[in-house]
């Protein structure tokens, strides 16, 4: 497969607007947007680093699989998305390779793109997941 | 200050050789090197992803804050380090307004880069590095 960057970084937060100050005001970096991700239960904040973006995850109820990571790690690190060009492609690739997927299947995230995250034990602790936009 | 991208994302590891073949093999990622870091005690290993890396941190001594890490939190995400033109005049700035540092004077990091990192407490429990390279 071919990977072309970070698509971005998933940060869970308990709260939007003092994180969003903080990129904005202290680090400089520009603020894209925001969206409410309903399969996800997530309210998603985008802040743009280079060609790269990071993507505050906010529960926007107690069952979200955010809510429960909150509550067991704590606000931090989430996710690191990579952005391929055809994730069907990619997820039958590592499908063949044998490789753990949560998603066996690519699913609809933010921004009408298509997502299958990796399974942590596949990828040494870090929760990884493919992306493709559409064009 | 002026960030112009995420340099890398710290990824702490048990082992280099399985994750370094995942990396490559798996996502088709660009392996780029490996140096050690003796003030850190780890030694890295570069993957290129975009304009972006990742680095795998081994420890290379059992006293090594990522040894410590790795006891407490397992594998996975250590900390984003983006990369700054001016690491002296954002150390000063984020002083000036407030903002918790682990350090307060840059050091020397890997690839001959000057580094210094922000508080967990201050970036929403993300560890986040700054950094800027030799011209």
């Amino acid at each position: 497969m071919k990977i072309k960057r970070i698509a971005h970084l998933g940060i869970a937060v308990k709260d939007l607007d003092a994180p969003k100050k903080f990129y904005a005001e202290n680090l400089g970096l520009k603020l894209k947007g925001e969206e409410v991700v309903e399969t996800q239960k997530v309210k998603v904040s985008f802040i743009q680093v280079g060609e790269s973006k990071l993507e505050l995850l906010l529960p926007t109820s107690a069952d979200s699989a955010v809510a429960k990571f909150l509550e067991n790690k704590g606000e931090g690190f989430h996710h690191l998305a990579l952005e391929v060009d055809d994730i069907h492609a990619a997820v039958e690739e590592l499908k063949a390779a044998g490789v753990r997927l949560i998603d066996e299947t690519p699913r609809e995230g933010a921004h009408g793109a298509l997502v299958a995250f990796l399974h942590p034990k596949a990828t040494f602790g870090l929760l990884v997941e493919l992306c493709q936009y559409p064009d």
